[in-house]
């Protein structure tokens, strides 16, 4: 399927679409706001070319779909009304009912699908020596898994059908195709391990917290469940992205640093925003110097974010801004990093979003408008300017959005993650959270241990998600110890599960 | 507040009023269905008179009522709705949020929140030696907690309104109101316990699996949360009844057992109803004999669900029972017994509810027709003909009263339940479940410690809910002892969250 069509140029275009639709779209819905997109999904090249070879042998992947409850919590004339839910079971590698061989369990996030079985390299790579059996589940209002067969577009203007759009639901969809497959498997004691990255290794962690009856454990990666009402201080995220700038390169942190200044002062000249649209070769004639300044955090918060040691794009960026001599100036440097990651194309900074991004950023932003509310901002100068979150502007541009107020406080409410040690301390088990350092959402993440099986793996080099992608030969030991221990942790699990089901299960 | 006017015909009184209404009302809206109610309430008098008076100074118990929202799950047009929830608060004895002295919550359950207040007595008595804060909570649906200010049999019959009536819903409600009070307060480390009685425990213990970051520890009274699904045999609950009308007299097990056909038989004859409508003085005429068989099983239950040491009805009944002479035939003797329970009424049998039961009884229909679906039934002879439970009719039954399908797997699809010593072995902790092996709905409780934290306390001659009533000079020594344990577990918990609050919280 992956043929190897000049890495660079690829690699560039990839990581352009991520980042422009990103940023774009986002910018588009939302202007108040600044929370980075999450997610895991890299540019294609960047999979390992013989493990995606494997994972695109489609008759290893089954799809099923589930005739799933719209509303799990009410019952109200609507809460009775089914959907399709697309879920894709693997079983190449399951050793079956009869010797109580485990289920792996992704948990699709705000995406289709599509791309998780050929993505989650980490399942693919351990099912053999676990015997396991795969499974991915969509989440509901995304790829094939929307209510009525709707587009989310349509699905998320009517208000009768987008209020069934979260996280609870989500999760109870996740615990109903769960027990209905080891139903039909007649897999009773077959333990499952809930796996998921980014809003899907939140979900992960929460489904273990909520339904342990369904799941033994859970391997949530990168999940930022402190990022939520006054746990950890707003400026977390981006301080992290400033310092990796700082850390890789000065140079490139000060002229980008001293860019912002120099933006508005174009912008303020007469015909400032036209020259700034030329300079950066816009898609669409910019609208204000803002429009410009939030594509370019976002650009620098993303390159951070997906910084794997294989592409490096925070080393290809700073290296394509150093290189630029002083003479061309300031925003030169600027644009020049800009298209390091973008590659070259007919234009920048404002293309509308496409393809599978679009749903994905549109179904994101209704999300963080109603629940995921991630208080992210910047309150200090450090290589941005000062950009505190305001939940009032931010409601107001929700209510204006969707129609709906965020609720700021659920997550704590029905999550928690306040006093986290103290909470879960002496109550639950069985959780990996793994994050990498470079990740700025590892600020928002379980950074020590809870409890001896509530456990906090992370890299100080890692990047978001990256422990669960795919093993390649290029990775560097520290990441290949830390998935070894991850497996190693879930053995242990299995084992205990198993010695207790001896000792007193039917 | 209290006198004391001829103990033996006040008690009969109560009794009957609770009896009469649950049987009656259960039966006038599901023919099909033999669940017993649950519930705490006792007959108003076998409160201790101190301790009712202590709890019925007004001024200690303050009510509040708090904006909850209608729908934590969803964003749709209503979710926003929020109706008016009522809660009391007694801080007569509380130690204040700087020393982080506990709160003690209870749940309200499937009744008015009014008689909560006195009837809880192990919390009023045990308040001064914790220094707690006592809450309690209204059940949304109930009392003065009733969306829009409804009344329950107007919110039941607007399809737009009576699907909020959930369990999930209600702990989201105890979970926002305990934190709002935590804020109110400024007691952000006062530990929560949460308490309840019968399905008020079913919510409590549920709730400290759901929000551990909200409650420290859960005390359930019996909670038969086994009692759903196929995790037990329907059986269970008459076969206690039956086992303990055996022991209590052989041959009051043997008249009983004796009655039904007898019943048959002259319904069978001429005019056979009116013969059996005059012999058990019936408040109308009976439409069939089940409907007198209906009654007495249902009477018989619950002489043995609230067969209080203090009071002991089924002592009462079958020295009623035994007490006629043989010629007066069969059935006077099951009638004695009726009206020893009783007392003397004008009528019997098929009076209507009224009062407080009877909206109890409508709504915990509704509940058990929507997700509290207890799947109770005789499948064998014992001292009852066979009834076996009927998932088909009882949907049925549903459906034509309130318009909707049960949803029979959802209780342990959310709240789990199958293999739990399995499941929570390794997960969870701080909850007690208390029983009494007399009350018949231990049958569906937990009997067995789960591990360390999670245990069992239970009593061979308790009764339904008996050791979170207050404490009388005549209780027997288990009873006694049981609440002692209860106490002394409460402290453990609180002893560590101070020294890990001390060690790694704020």
């Amino acid at each position: 399927m992956i043929t190897n069509p000049g890495m660079s140029s690829h690699r560039r275009l990839w990581i352009a679409l991520l980042l422009l639709s990103a940023s774009v779209a986002t910018a588009h819905v939302l202007d108040d706001v600044d929370i980075p997109k999450l997610g895991m999904s890299r540019p294609e090249f960047l999979l390992d070319p013989a493990r995606a070879v494997q994972a695109s042998v489609a008759e290893d992947f089954v799809t099923f779909f589930y005739n799933q409850t719209l509303d799990h919590f009410n019952y109200g004339p609507e809460s009775y009304t089914a959907f399709n839910q697309r879920y894709v079971v693997n079983s190449k590698y399951w050793g079956g009912a009869d010797s109580g061989a485990p289920i792996f369990a992704f948990f699709g996030a705000e995406a289709a699908i599509d791309g998780d079985m050929a993505n989650v390299g980490f399942l693919t790579d351990n099912a053999a020596q676990f015997r396991a059996l795969l499974v991915y589940i969509e989440h509901r209002f995304y790829g094939k898994s929307i209510p009525y067969g709707m587009t989310l577009k349509k699905a998320l203007s009517d208000p009768n059908i987008r209020g069934y759009f979260s996280s609870a639901q989500a999760l109870a969809d996740y615990a109903e195709i769960l027990i209905h497959l080891k139903q039909k498997l007649k897999a009773e004691h077959s333990p499952i391990i809930v796996l998921g990255g980014s809003y899907g290794g939140m979900l992960a962690s929460w489904f273990r917290l909520k339904y342990p009856h369904v799941a033994l454990g859970a391997l949530a990666s990168s999940a930022p469940i402190l990022y939520f009402d006054d746990i950890i201080p707003q400026d977390a995220y981006y301080s992290v992205v400033a310092k990796s700038f700082l850390e890789s390169s000065s140079s490139c942190h000060q002229t980008i640093r001293r860019s912002w200044e120099e933006i508005d002062r174009v912008a303020s000249e007469p015909r400032g925003l036209t020259k700034l649209s030329n300079t950066f070769k816009t898609c669409s004639p910019l609208q204000s110097s803002s429009e410009l300044k939030k594509y370019l955090r976002f650009l620098y918060a993303q390159v951070v974010q997906y910084n794997d040691p294989s592409t490096q794009p925070l080393k290809l960026m700073c290296d394509a801004v150093n290189g630029v001599p002083p003479r061309k100036g300031l925003l030169q440097k600027i644009f020049a990093g800009l298209v390091a990651i973008n590659g070259n194309l007919t234009c920048y900074v404002n293309a509308p979003p496409s393809g599978t991004f679009a749903q994905t950023l549109l179904g994101w932003s209704w999300q963080t408008c109603t629940e995921m509310v991630i208080p992210m901002g910047i309150t200090r100068n450090t290589m941005f300017p000062p950009k505190p979150f305001n939940l009032n502007s931010f409601s107001n541009a929700c209510k204006s959005v969707f129609g709906v107020p965020p609720r700021p406080h659920w997550v704590t409410t029905y999550f928690g993650g306040h006093d986290i040690k103290l909470i879960l301390h002496r109550f639950a088990s069985n959780i990996i959270f793994s994050n990498g350092l470079q990740d700025p959402y590892s600020s928002g993440g379980v950074l020590k241990n809870i409890s001896s099986t509530v456990v906090a793996i992370y890299t100080a080099k890692g990047s978001h998600t990256l422990d669960i992608l795919g093993a390649d030969k290029s990775d560097p030991d520290w990441l290949v110890e830390q998935r070894k221990t991850e497996v190693r942790i879930m053995k242990k699990w299995l084992a205990k599960y198993y010695a207790d089901l001896h000792a007193f299960g039917n």
